[in-house]
């Protein structure tokens, strides 16, 4: 007898990693109040315009959203720098990935990834069936040239995080112009800029511009992270006419929810939160900077809201030592970093309590 | 030069119409406050529950929402009956489509669906290059007949709506179980119980216990509807282990967003709220049943929120006149039903209304 069968390539998509949650170590060691440095969340909650927003319109979550997502669209193309028909919202910066994965990877394609960067590129382009082919990492960045000495006849896609998550480096504008010239035009170029909100190098330069030149190239943005809105899912999609038409023929009717949508337009807006994260954030990197060369630890110096801290042989004890005493960070492990703990930048008490415990503990 | 291509499938794929939303209307003919019954949303607004959860969550939406949203699980487990490790959750029941789509079907495959139903199916099915084959309705309910003579070599899987939208009516128990065992075991059986909770006829039964006799079924439920919780997009999957294993590949981290996951739990617990929804819903069917058979209308008897009647040759007139009176219903031509408008059920008021200004119009 004949049995349902998935996918052919379904069984080599790997299961995402979340960060630990707060809930899990309050019941595992019964610590009322975790601080968790473990997501890249924003320490000050979301925006006080979304919350807003989100009270103002809670009485009408029974109606559909906008399957069009026009205000919040609107307030994007304001923010990032360009027009609304050039952007495509998400449920999340995630759901856009998976948009350029099916509107574009047919089984059997290449797609070329970093291999030490977000993990979701490489298990929505499996769950296309595509083959991921990884590539080497040059001191913690993205090595351009070795993506472009992967490049093949199969080659459909290649994904960057620019900045690069979990390592918090970046690649400057000269080095993203020359990947985009390399590039040939019949491969997507996916430029994810999740992070692109908290870099203080002066050499970084969204790609958002370069849509307009190359037919070729998606970026990608989120308000998880510097709008502090990351359970309720907003990402954005900006690209040409010609790839965005293909988006939105994959993209579902409504996608992004209506707490999302306006609370999403809200925090595009309130320039005064985003400006209180980013000086919570260099401070707290800062901070930590300065902490860690007094601990005798090294870092990668970083151009986001989290730093990869060398903790040596011992990380995986050290993190989970972090964890017994309610402190939430990222063991690295699973992206090929054993010595490496991933810290999230949060209030000063959060990154103080931090560094007293691992110093405690080293 | 090559050309960045989509995939070869993509522009196979329609576009999902929408219901006119209030906002087009106030617009277009300068309207203050349209009644729209129109995308079948619960007229009461969302569950009180859902909007206490939303309150009481809305300072916490800068955090990832539970990837495992194992307390809605557990809610829906309560409510739809079976256990929390046989649901998964999606953004609106449409991901949950999508998830059964992309786990299952590679291009080329057939799948099978039912000519006047929901639309996405038709459209999820494109989305991941398979090959869409109708079948006949008989006398507006879906022909069980007409699928199992479409069954071919390459059938990869079959949708079904039960109750059907947007006609309304729904298949017995016995019929049910007719599909079920006429579809090889190698064929995926989807069964979309989107509107099963409006059902007043005894001879319907929810095919949820089905899946754990045959293991190639997946039943789909929504809390758009019932629940009243349209705009926050909380849908689920109901199968066997198998299914959920390979269902479970294909979902991404974070689909459910966290407002979502907080309201949904709610509104499951609030059965006060469903017990008025169903009143309302059951005393307007019967109000339009009758206020349709004295204007002298034909119409769908309907098993769920909402009811097709036949205006005749001057349907779209009727359904462009209505809207320009703020009554914004859904014109059928899109699902072949050219002579019929779907009206969904709306408060008393808003029934009365619809009833006055086509009485006027006809």
């Amino acid at each position: 007898m004949k049995r349902l069968r998935p996918t052919s390539w379904i069984n080599n998509i790997p299961a995402y990693v979340p960060g630990t949650s707060k809930d899990t170590i309050m019941k595992r060691f019964g610590i009322s109040d975790p601080i968790k440095l473990a997501s890249n969340e924003n320490p000050l909650g979301p925006s006080p315009e979304a919350i807003k927003a989100i009270e103002s319109s809670k009485r009408i979550t029974h109606l559909y959203p906008d399957p069009d997502a026009l205000d919040l669209r609107k307030a994007a193309a304001a923010f990032f720098g360009c027009t609304p028909e050039h952007i495509i919202a998400g449920n999340g910066s995630d759901e856009i990935i998976d948009f350029a994965c099916r509107a574009f990877i047919e089984p059997g394609d290449e797609v070329i990834i970093p291999e030490t960067t977000f993990s979701y590129y490489r298990i929505a382009s499996l769950a296309c069936g595509a083959k991921a082919v990884m590539t080497d990492m040059k001191d913690h960045a993205i090595d351009i040239d070795d993506i472009e000495a992967h490049l093949s006849e199969k080659t459909k896609a290649v994904f960057i995080a620019n900045p690069n998550n979990p390592t918090g480096t970046c690649l400057d504008s000269k080095q993203i112009l020359l990947l985009a010239d390399r590039i040939p035009e019949h491969v997507l170029l996916v430029i994810d800029e999740a992070y692109a909100a908290f870099v203080r190098s002066q050499a970084f330069k969204s790609a958002v511009n370069l849509v307009h030149v190359h037919d070729n190239i998606v970026t990608i943005h989120t308000l998880s992270k510097s709008h502090g809105l990351a359970g309720l899912r907003v990402g954005f999609g900006i690209a040409g006419s010609s790839i965005m038409e293909s988006l939105y023929r994959i993209k579902p009717p409504f996608n992004v929810n209506l707490l999302a949508l306006k609370a999403g337009q809200a925090a595009l807006y309130d320039l005064d939160f985003l400006k209180q994260t980013l000086e919570t954030t260099w401070n707290g990197l800062d901070y930590l900077y300065a902490e860690a060369t007094r601990l005798g630890l090294q870092f990668v110096p970083s151009q986001t809201n989290f730093v990869l801290i060398n903790i040596g042989t011992g990380a995986e004890k050290v993190y989970e030592e972090l964890l017994k005493r309610g402190i939430i960070t990222r063991y690295m492990a699973s992206y090929g970093l054993d010595d490496y703990i991933r810290v999230s930048i949060g209030l000063p008490s959060e990154n103080q309590a931090f560094i007293k415990h691992l110093e405690e503990i080293l």
